[in-house]
């Protein structure tokens, strides 16, 4: 089925619009926060959450859409997006500046992960958001695992939509004696704050290491 | 009118919800990329897109929600939403991982800005990307401001959500030996790119300047 539908088709500067796995894939890939969209008593809510992607799912905490979780048995419809904010682009005039980003929306019904298989997703998550910790935490309880609901949707219908480069300013405006260009955006990880309650011995491993360098 | 209602108050980790103007203002004055959501034919839509804050109202671009321009005359129900990722905070458990943020949500309608308010909302927009910027552009020309739509959104009912600091684990989980802490994140910009058209001798404003050192 394509990703492209009449409802995900980019309408205001299509150019900027692509709807191949691949990159809508690699743009999921490079973030852990979502911004999860649905309705509540026509009401439009949109939640900042963590999610994760494997294959063609993406995976959510079944919390984050706690005020409709009685409507879920048949799945609600809901739209996840991932932003990354990539830079300001400084045009010559105001109506040319711009941003530049990578995002991702996804349109599609939310439905609840099997019992069976809550485990699995949530491992997915926890690597979305660091790959290689999931093996080093204490393992999940049965209990925590029955308190935590995890929604699923499928990657069937969606767009990306990128901006990239300089500003593109109306021709007679090069002339104009005004800065312009782009300022680069990017989200960097600063020096791993140790838990206050860490004893001081405590190995750190590989994947916090890399981080604040 | 408290900004805290039935739809906005935090129903998971109350704790973190914080209702004053003050936090909220502070949250949505420290971004520029917003997550707007908005319904239609029933399907939830959310759209990255530039905002500004003046006072008591939030300013986006029409376009973003152009899909339902048509039914804007008596406004549309919106949720606006800013987010800000501050670090990854790595519990013992995966149960107690979490991210730390500061986020805020508004719902509210949007209606479209009158004509003669138009241009000043644009500069409101512009100046939360980048102050200082709206003085320095060509300035605007009759048939861009005819050409652009903009919608206004009360902050009437809204609500703030923090998380910070180390993480909260299972008090018997503090003996595992397992690296615990933060590992904060910060958007950061990078030396500002000059447009390849920019002749060598342009000023740098002070604004631009800043950046990247």
């Amino acid at each position: 089925m394509p990703l492209k539908t009449r409802r995900t088709t980019v309408r205001r500067l299509p150019k900027r619009g692509q709807y191949d796995f691949e990159t809508i894939a690699a743009i999921l890939d490079a973030g852990c926060l979502c911004h999860l969209g649905f309705v509540f008593e026509d009401q439009p809510y949109v939640v900042p959450t963590a999610y994760g992607r494997k294959d063609s799912t993406l995976y959510v905490h079944g919390s984050a859409v706690s005020r409709t979780l009685g409507a879920l048995a048949e799945g609600i419809p809901v739209c996840l997006t991932v932003s990354h904010l990539d830079g300001l682009v400084l045009a010559r005039s105001g109506f040319h500046s711009s941003l530049n980003y990578r995002s991702v929306m996804v349109l599609g019904r939310a439905t609840p992960v099997a019992d069976d298989a809550k485990l699995e997703a949530l491992a997915v998550i926890s690597e979305q958001i660091l790959r290689g910790r999931w093996a080093d935490v204490r393992p999940v309880k049965r209990k925590e695992l029955n308190a935590t609901s995890v929604l699923q949707i499928p990657i069937e219908e969606a767009s990306a939509k990128v901006r990239t480069g300089p500003p593109a300013d109306d021709e007679p405006d090069y002339a104009l004696p005004i800065w312009a260009g782009e300022i680069p955006l990017k989200l960097k990880a600063g020096k791993p704050i140790p838990d206050p309650r860490l004893p001081a011995d405590t190995p750190v491993p590989a994947y916090v290491k890399r981080f604040g360098k």
